[in-house]
């Protein structure tokens, strides 16, 4: 596997091969890679002729309260688990390569990026579309992969690439879970023991939402009572948000009358996680 | 001669060529192709193995109280000249693909887009940001080309080609005049036989600055003075700018002490007209 720090030569390693017709997939990451990102590793690797997984902890999707410094960057064992899956290139490109002096362009997917996550972080999206940009403009993707996870963010690089007919292929994978149906996350090692046992009540929420849409329940506000009910439960977790929306254009839905995306965020502690699920709705055959 | 519609059609006829090694230049134009287009087609077909001109109007650069319906659209006289200068494609997309419903993605350049055409025109570098940037995605060149006439928009899209990494090299070719000086512009078919006349004084004024910077002025408030009284000789003209800045950062200096750019834009009747001067500063030999 080679690894790459500079981003002319992750190009240069690029155009080399998509002259000779090698399709190419990349992974974006911020390292600390778990069982989700080797899902998408592996599909990559089964799609694509070469593959570059990228690690960047970019600090521009992090706010100034949030956990930049802290945030954990194993690249010993990052790199290994890319060796382990087959990675052609492991890109590691430095802060200072990325943002330059006088770096000042900024993307922005603003409809997308308004709610949910862009709410409780302002210029999370604004960070993310940009690097996402820039980090296709070195590797040269002919397909990338995102994990479901994030959901709001996996509808914004899609629009991201359609708007700016980056001419990537972007697919999402479904979201890789514990034993007990917590997502897995890089932040999850923020949990203490007791923290980490009651994680799972995001993943219990979403899935009470999912179950009274399928009993025939259509009203978005009942479905997300259903889903507070669960946490308000734990009275050590508070709600950042529950809702039930629209998965295209992520604006909340009033009435359930096609697929919805159930999304929350929740806070325990200090740390802050996020889940989704995402419910077809089956013609009623009234 | 090529006319493609299509901006898969257009991404499709790129990529055969890149994976052939074939080097693809492009002009980004508004059609109304006159002698400052044909420089830069003829310096592109003389650079690059393909050559593309892209004709589109772009509505998001302009203003809502801005000339977007009344823009001169000569197609069959544009067709022509790219037909005469060699061109391989006449890229002609519809703002309806360029600019599809649920569209969002908006690129910003906000310390160069800030002042000056910025100031006068507040959407309108965001709106070519965004297309340069879509156009790119599209066409694929290896080469972009712009004229110095619009010397702000060469200096955006110079940082950012760099800033999201498109990978295009970017040439700034230098602005083509009239014989008695007014730079060529698609808009000066706006002006009145007497306007056009009058026109001239912006260039004058640029090279009244210019003259008295190489007489050793180098306070910039005093060659400010130098150009606005060239203007205000005649009262039919008003004075959106005149200033001495940074050729890099656009930002005004107070003081010469190396390469300036002197822009200014004017306002004749309804006509807006804008102009530049690079001006080199010799070490003094005192």
């Amino acid at each position: 596997m080679k690894i790459i720090r500079s981003p002319a030569a992750m190009t240069a390693w690029s155009e080399g091969l998509r002259r000779q017709g090698v399709t190419i997939g990349f992974v974006p990451t911020m390292g600390a890679l778990h069982d989700g990102h080797r899902s998408l590793i592996r599909e990559a690797r089964l799609q694509c002729d070469a593959l570059v997984v990228s690690i960047f902890v970019n600090p521009t999707q992090f706010g100034p309260q949030e956990d930049l410094a802290k945030y954990p960057r194993p690249i010993s064992h990052d790199r290994a688990i890319c060796r382990q899956e087959g990675v052609d290139v492991c890109f590691e490109p430095t802060a200072e390569a990325m943002y330059p002096a006088g770096f000042q362009t900024t993307v922005t997917v603003p409809a997308i990026a308004r709610r949910w996550e862009g709410e409780a972080r302002p210029h999370h999206f604004s960070g993310v579309a940009t690097v996402v940009t820039k980090l296709f403009g070195m590797v040269r993707p002919h397909r990338a992969l995102f994990g479901q996870k994030d959901f709001q963010q996996s509808v914004l690089v899609q629009q991201l690439v359609k708007d700016l007919n980056l001419g990537v292929a972007i697919m999402v994978r479904p979201t890789v879970r514990e034993q007990d149906g917590l997502a897995m996350s890089s932040r999850n090692i923020y949990l203490s023991a007791d923290e980490r046992h009651r994680a799972v009540t995001l993943y219990q929420s979403l899935r009470a939402g999912a179950a009274v849409i399928r009993t025939g329940e259509r009203n978005a506000k009942t479905i997300r009572l259903a889903m507070a009910q669960v946490v308000t439960q734990q009275p050590t977790i508070s709600i950042d948000y529950l809702t039930v929306s629209d998965p295209f254009t992520l604006e909340p839905v009033s009435l359930v009358t096609s697929k919805v995306v159930l999304l929350g965020a929740i806070r325990l502690g200090s740390v802050r996680l996020i889940d989704n699920l995402l419910v077809a709705v089956p013609h009623r055959s009234s």
